[in-house]
């Protein structure tokens, strides 16, 4: 190197590419691999007890009825391998398990989804253009988040808080001013990250509000089936039929290996969804499909539903006792009436994601640090707070990894 | 109604919505349901003899091997319906499957997707903006056009033809005036719907000119192991690795409703892709990836697909011979190596539209007719011209269908 030479940067310059180098579509090449992955990459497979994933507990799953399921749908069915359209007959299966959550809904108004998130996607593409305007709040799915990323869109968020959940006031406050945004998004049952459930007055009014100034509510609803409290209001969905679009899954509730979702949508939509969907994958699995179809033909479902909900709410209380027994003052979360999370709030000075390093490193526990599902809003956002899942652990597991969290807790305060 | 009342619009103004009118992101308003499917969903499930569809023979299907390669899964996988990472053993099952068609690839470059569309899909986004550029021919697959067009895309179309194939002249014209598109889209074996395949020389020239100009190839062969002739070249992703992103699939060989496509890509984008992937649909069903994979581990595919291969070119030389005996002259057709079209030209005063009615009504046989595939170029492209499956029907009903067809040409000529 001579004296003149100017020091190299790391990354090559626009105005001269490397001879092989890839051009990427803009907002991709900003997208990076979340570094959160990496951790839980590091963590897969270790003796790591983890409240980090929201899956269904493996032990649960109804594989041998599942599996009667399939050998008879291949001792009956020969065009069980051939590509079919989206299988009717699961259907008024659908219709039945909606009106299950009170909500009516008839089978022409059903779209089967590879899984929910492409019912998401689904949904927001309907309404959402390049740059275009989505309202959704501060602390919410970052599946969603994921879903709207490549339209690049302008985000308009609102406070939420795991107490009372998305704000209405500051909603109408930005609809009446006359802002439209293309879509809204919301969960009412369940809430990921922050484990809680809209009341059914904040549901109505989310429904009128949408109803009103004309806006599509995308309602994600995969939780709903997960209910630890007899009289949950109905969804969103059930007070207003035309306004909001219900995404449901068959993940929590039956496999989520079989990517079955749904969405409810008026059914002249429907041809344009299948445009939509055409520029994706076409089709989903009709196999999974008609192998679901016949498990629930079999009535199997009513019995494995309630045997879920009472393991899972097992699992909450196991993790709310611990919470309550292990965890230093100044900490508040919330209690789920349904779903699989719970979202703590530690202090205002600590930061989770240092929390988080120091719990796989010296107390082998993981969990996601709130800030991870910040979409606008104070920087700070969710700094302070996590959301731990309790569905993956069983209830000792739950006990001795909320113990070890609280050493870590109380040791980095 | 008054007498100064004006006559009512059969649709509503943009200023004026219907109260309960949705606004659709702009593509999609104007996207309808092509003519065509109405035609084909008038036909389906009657007794009329389809050419349509390029499904493949529903009696072959290896289905009771399938089924146990089940079986066995659900015996011994107690995570079978746990959600999971893109199964990875999968992998070197697909790098092997490449081996065999001349291409040299790791396990580490093989994406799994949701069929061979959503690779495409895939693709063409990691370069592709809202308004990019994309060059293919001006006859090529619909399902491309479908992934394309929610990006609004400019549209650069070069001439093909089922004796030649993508003109590349053409091609170098506008590449080497400075044009650079985000992708191109080539098929250089079984082309859809044009039934031919590209010399090696030609996929030699399109790789040079993928790495000369560095842009992006995208090679679609889901028909690219039906090959009816031993000497075939290999796929263009075996003459230059880094610019053939190369799309492939379980769907034409084992099974479309297993929905088991791959894109082969540097490693370096496997997470770009990933969060593109997140947008659509998070992940592919793990489920039908690990009963797959029991499938190839029994080497069952090793003496399923010479039987496959046997009878498509069974039914390639039936339709053949009965466009040779029953269709008049001045009519010309491919003579497919691979897949399962065959393209035929009509003479030029006919219109293929015209005799696809003409053919389902008085005939009962159906195909698509050529101006479907059109994408850019003379708005009469393919008006003449037809695309005719072979893989659906067996050799009677082919020589029956063709007959009758040739009788509806012969009548409206």
């Amino acid at each position: 190197m001579t004296a003149t030479a100017k020091p190299q940067v790391g990354t090559t310059t626009p105005s001269a590419p490397a001879a092989d180098a890839f051009q990427l579509a803009g907002w991709l090449q900003e997208a990076r691999p979340e570094t959160l992955q990496g951790l839980l990459a590091e963590a897969a497979g270790s003796k790591v007890l983890t409240f980090a994933l929201g899956l269904p507990p493996t032990e649960l799953f109804p594989q041998e009825a599942f599996s009667r399921a399939t050998a008879e749908l291949f001792q009956r069915d020969q065009e069980a391998l051939q590509l079919g359209a989206p299988f009717h007959p699961l259907k008024p299966h659908i219709a039945a398990l909606m009106r299950q959550r009170g909500v009516e809904c008839t089978e022409e108004e059903v779209f089967l989804t590879s899984g929910a998130q492409q019912a998401l996607s689904l949904a927001a593409r309907l309404f959402l253009e390049p740059g275009g305007r989505v309202l959704l709040e501060e602390t919410s799915y970052l599946g969603f988040h994921h879903v709207i990323k490549p339209q690049i869109p302008e985000l308009v968020t609102v406070p939420t808080s795991f107490d009372e959940g998305i704000d209405l006031d500051a909603v109408e406050a930005v609809l009446s001013r006359g802002v439209r945004p293309a879509v809204m998004y919301a969960m009412s049952e369940g809430h990921n990250p922050l484990g809680m459930s809209l009341s059914l007055a904040k549901r109505a009014r989310l429904a009128e509000l949408a109803r009103h100034y004309r806006v599509p509510l995308i309602e994600d609803d995969p939780y709903g089936f997960l209910l630890f409290n007899e009289s949950a209001p109905p969804p969103i969905r059930a007070l207003e039929k035309r306004w909001v679009f219900y995404a449901g899954s068959l993940s929590k509730v039956l496999s989520p290996s079989l990517r079955i979702g749904w969405l409810l949508a008026p059914p002249e939509l429907h041809s344009r969804l299948s445009i939509l969907r055409q520029s994706m994958d076409i089709d989903s699995s009709n196999l999974a499909q008609k192998a679901a179809t016949r498990y629930l033909e079999s009535g199997h479902l009513s019995t494995h539903l309630p045997v879920l909900r009472r393991e899972l709410k097992a699992r909450r209380d196991a993790m709310l006792a611990a919470l309550e027994r292990e965890f230093p003052a100044g900490c508040r979360w919330s209690r789920p009436d349904s779903g699989v999370f719970v979202w703590v709030e530690l202090p205002k000075e600590m930061d989770a994601t240092e929390l988080l390093r120091a719990a796989l490193r010296e107390e082998k526990v993981i969990f996601v640090p709130g800030s991870e599902f910040r979409c606008g809003g104070d920087p700070s956002l969710g700094r302070n707070c996590m959301r731990l899942s309790f569905s993956n652990l069983n209830p000792e597991q739950i006990e001795e990894g909320i113990t070890r969290l609280a050493r870590a807790v109380k040791r980095l305060r």
